[in-house]
């Protein structure tokens, strides 16, 4: 493990150089997101011109030529130098290169591969050294971090850096299958996730939904599983191999037995009951779940398990195994029968029946074995992996019975929570339970991206930048935890993300400007831009029609973002302002541009049908903003509001905060701090 | 050939429908492009709810059934429906439909299908007619187009329209080869291309800078001769399938004897010199050249178009044949000697030599042959298809001369030139000389989109919007040219086309937050808003370094986009003061607001180097506003300037004309009549 007690001897030497605690003022705070392990900082700057080269040495191959090129242009995209160097094809014999990258062999793309790299910087010289060639990459993405400019141009500090990740699981997954995700929208993710060092992408492939895997042994799943929609076996490795060039490990998750209705769909044969079905369309917990209890259902999953052994090159395959509500078994008289002869007391052990079956055909092919919490069951074996997903007591849980295990309960990215909140959940947190030795059994952990409520044209929006955040918690020692710095360089790492492809702030305007019809969408993006859409599983609940898998996802609430900057800039303000530090103006602006924005979004609304849900959110922020500027007027003018003012507006209040057309107003919180302030 | 008589009869039903000369006070001008040939605007509104249902009828097939489908979801998309209709999988069954579509049979993907349609809206029905499904495709677009709102919500005007192109050939070249444009790239530009009724994706595939196709036969091609980026033959298969679904042909491009740097890389045996040769990086017009008479070479390209002629299922094969300049023949003892031996006279001849045995190649594996205006010769087959660049005339002579032909001279959209230009620009003008049994070898015409100068980031925004209205020219009735009412209508489309995918808008701000290095974007954007880049091919010439494929492409000048509709917009405010109408006002704010540019730019140069370039055009913009200022004083105070001060401020604004960091001011022509007014 990675882990290294040194970290609390070098988490002074970090606050000190990450938080701009710094003893020669020309020094700027960096902007790097993870922050390394280790940093010194020194004087001097690289200046980077157009002569700037690279070169590369050590026993690397020909993914390192290829990323070192890809720094290079995007170095050039930022600076618009023309640099002379065009393409680095070749292991050194780079004349007057002042970039040097050595690099000990070419790594493999599996768990714990080493990713540690040193990095150099004088004013002279950049000397990026690592085991492996991902090592490199994840240090041309710290210097690529780095760029930095003054009044004379563009540099990198002179600086050094010693820097490997804490945990060895840092993920990302994806589900492809509730709302199919095409290529060029994972591409723009894996390069994402390589700018912020994640090394594993979890890709969720099949659901009630829709299957979403060509599979030549049994053709009909994607055939009559898909809607015609998944992926081809082509596109699968092109994924894969565009994934290992950047050190990104790709792991397929087929979810069974339950979440299963696409497989049943093509294969009925599979199923614990024998209702005719279609392809879901809705969101929930369903029944269609495969009979554990019939050999057809192993012989088929074996040659399933066969193929897409081969086809993912990863040593890992996730068996899904959640929210299995057993009807199905409940209701099927063999299954019944099938339990009592086996002495199978519950539903539960049925399962670990089916897995253990699963996990021979698995084992058989190489593979490792894990699935979501509910996987975890005395029979199972322990070189199975644990997933958490409905509470860290299970990732303790499995940690202590001896199971690997990584988290993703707090990393739920869907559920639209704010940055900290995620940010804030360690996977081995200073007081947990665990002793050094279980400790090793904790792998890292995943956001995760489920789709439900995401479309390409969103989900950009949903990952990034929060699981920026994320990344940094399962890279970072587990001191770094400097909220208002995090927030800081998140912002900056949330614009570099575009240069990527990432689409997560362009698409907010185009969004706008389809909502508004075209129009000015100003007072559009007014309200927008403090409201969110409701948290955890709200949406389905609150909303008076249902949804399924092909409603819109183009309305106020899609274009809402999770954790709006200016609502929590506001919110912060009024947080200074209470401890009387801070500038009322600011807030005051905020509060009448709120105000006197109903007006203009009426007019807008009445050029634009689908923005007439949200007239009514829009009618409490202008009164919620008056409120907040008489609690203001009351405190400036040192006179204290009637008990039955504050009683009233703080009624008003709470019901400005009830979500309206699924969405939720940020700013109410700072509000009602102004009126407590006044009544004091 | 479908250009029609009775376009002068239906002219004036045109203008009443669409330029808004309406009787009736409630009827909205459409927003149609490209306008249908006729348009008949009845009374009422088939309103739009979430029961709207679409059926299928007819003899068509499952393409038009997906493409009614996504239709669905496009409407759904803007207006926020939740439409209880799901996909559209079968011919006829669905109850209650209130939209029906009714195609006679599915059409071939070849030159001339018929795609006419008709479309008859009431208050409470839609039908759409045509005699084949890509007939009706070309209705559904007409329809999504339809859309309107007013108070009440979503719907569709009555109306009738009975529409056909007015040319078969409508096409869009795209240059792969300097820049390499990757499938995602291609798909939502062919998505674009369908919703303005196109039908070619012309795709220039090799050239100097890159052969980027897969070749199994000679697979050093794309192996040695595009860096390792190129399009793998299962994806050419994927854009072939992906154009066909929306009944648009794919015709390759392999240009040859010239422009063919990257084949030579990969076997120089094809050339006409020994010298050892690597990708070309730079523009122009290169001297490698394949030998016309080597027997080895057309042995090799006999088997190339061999395979080629089966990947590109298309009847037409495109072979180049531009901008030959002869060096390497004219160097070449072998070639001057098979010249004279066979009574070649001159360099132009000798290709056409070259191009008779191409065509023998072609003819045998079914294809049409067709290439740039210079492969015209005397002894060029008449089954050839000439495309004009050099020139209209070119057009007129293959004509004349019975050689189908169509027109690219006037369409480069890479010159950055104004829609208009474009606009008017007609294969057939009215003062044409040709005879109507001539103008029936006029096929239509291709924007071309060369990419010398655009990367996958930008090439959207030097597409689109301007491209549409070529398609208009392409598809309507040559009688609609009014100019405003394109603009008009223009706005709109480009703002729809956001929809599918097309970045035209989306990425000005994205790069503006990189040139800004992630600071306040607005005086950058003040000043961008009213420039260009350089026009035809200044951009090379004017640049003190040297363009290579490896440049960045991510400056002022490529943020700038062609047409800046605000330029447009104060230009056009002048001229409306200068005939006594219109807003003061308008245009001093304007003034204004670029006047007091300059300073708040300067600070934001220095927060970011790759600005300080277009410091001087910033400080001209700031000069040329004071003159205007200073001007509308001089109108307003009825006095007149002195003929010192007037000739001195016209030579300051001639200054301000030339361009500063290949880029131009366009509002200086209306702050010149500004000038004139005031010394009037």
């Amino acid at each position: 493990m990675l882990l290294s007690s040194k970290i609390l001897k070098i988490s002074f030497m970090l606050l000190i150089a990450v938080f701009g605690l710094l003893n020669a003022s020309q020094r700027k705070p960096l902007n790097l997101m993870p922050v390394p392990k280790n940093i010194k900082m020194n004087d001097g700057k690289f200046r980077i011109n157009n002569k700037l080269k690279i070169e590369v040495l050590g026993e690397c191959g020909e993914k390192l030529l290829k990323y070192s090129t890809r720094t290079l242009r995007r170095l050039d995209g930022r600076t618009g130098l023309f640099f002379e160097q065009d393409f680095i094809t070749s292991i050194g014999s780079v004349k007057n290169a002042t970039i040097t990258i050595n690099s000990g062999r070419v790594g493999k793309v599996i768990l714990k591969e080493d990713e540690s790299y040193t990095l150099e910087i004088t004013s002279k010289q950049v000397k990026l050294k690592s085991a492996t060639d991902i090592g490199a990459m994840r240090g041309l993405e710290t210097l690529l971090q780095l760029l930095s400019v003054d009044d004379q141009g563009y540099y990198f500090p002179a600086v050094k850096i010693e820097d490997e990740p804490r945990f060895p699981w840092r993920g990302l997954m994806i589900d492809a299958s509730r709302h199919f995700q095409p290529i060029d929208v994972m591409k723009r993710n894996l390069e994402a996730m390589a700018a912020v060092k994640m090394n594993v992408m979890h890709w969720h492939l099949a659901d009630d939904q829709g299957f979403r895997v060509e599979c030549k042994t049994f053709p009909k799943l994607h055939l009559l599983g898909s809607d015609g929609v998944y992926y081809t076996q082509v596109q699968i490795k092109e994924i894969i191999k565009f994934a290992h060039d950047m050190g990104i490990r790709v792991v397929p998750e087929f979810d069974v037995p339950a979440h299963a209705t696409s497989w049943i769909v093509a294969y009925p044969e599979l199923a614990s009951s024998p209702d005719k079905r279609t392809i879901e369309r809705r969101w929930g917990i369903m029944d269609p779940t495969i009979n554990p209890t019939d050999d057809f259902v192993y012989i088929f999953l074996d040659k399933f398990f066969e193929e897409m052994s081969e086809l993912f090159t990863d040593d890992y395959i996730h068996i899904g195994g959640d929210e299995n509500n057993g009807k199905t078994w409940d209701n099927n008289e063999d299954i019944q029968k099938f339990m009592k002869d086996n002495n199978i007391e519950d539903n539960h052990a049925l399962q670990a029946y089916f897995n253990k079956q699963i996990l021979k055909i698995l084992t058989k092919y190489d593979k490792t074995m894990m699935g979501w919490d509910e996987i975890l069951h005395p029979q199972l074996p322990k070189n199975s992996v644990i997933h958490s997903w409905r509470g860290i007591e299970s990732l303790v849980n499995a940690a202590q019975k001896g199971y690997m295990a990584i988290l993703s309960n707090g990393y739920y990215i869907d559920l639209i929570h704010p940055t900290t909140k995620h940010y804030l959940n360690d996977p081995i947190p200073a007081d947990s339970p665990l002793t050094d030795s279980e400790k090793k059994f904790i792998l890292g952990g995943e956001a995760t991206m489920w789709s439900e409520f995401v479309t390409p044209e969103t989900i950009d929006s949903r990952i990034w930048p929060r699981t920026a955040a994320i990344a940094e918690r399962f890279w970072s020692p587990g001191s770094v935890k400097d909220i208002d710095d995090m927030y800081r360089r998140l912002d900056i790492i949330s614009y570099n993300l575009e240069e990527l492809g990432i689409t997560h702030i362009k698409n907010y305007r185009m969004m706008l400007r389809r909502l508004t019809n075209n129009n000015d969408i100003l007072p559009l993006k007014t309200l927008i831009d403090v409201i969110e859409p409701v948290k955890i599983y709200q949406r389905n609940a609150q909303f008076e029609g249902t949804y399924t898998s092909h409603s819109p996802l183009t309305r106020v609430v899609d274009a809402a973002r999770p954790d709006q900057q200016i609502a929590r800039e506001f919110n912060k303000l009024v947080d200074g302002y209470n401890r009387d530090q801070g500038d009322i103006s600011a807030i005051k602006n905020y509060l009448k541009s709120w105000k006197s924005n109903h007006i203009k979004l009426e007019r807008l609304i009445k050029k634009s049908p689908i923005l007439k849900e949200i007239q009514p959110i829009s009618k409490k922020l202008e009164e919620a903003s008056t409120i907040g500027l008489q609690a203001i007027e009351y405190i400036e003018s040192n006179k204290k509001p009637s008990y039955f003012w504050n009683q009233k507006v703080m009624k008003v209040l709470k019901d400005c905060k009830k979500p309206v057309a699924q969405t939720e107003i940020m700013v109410i919180t700072g509000i009602e701090k102004l009126v407590q302030k006044a009544g004091k």
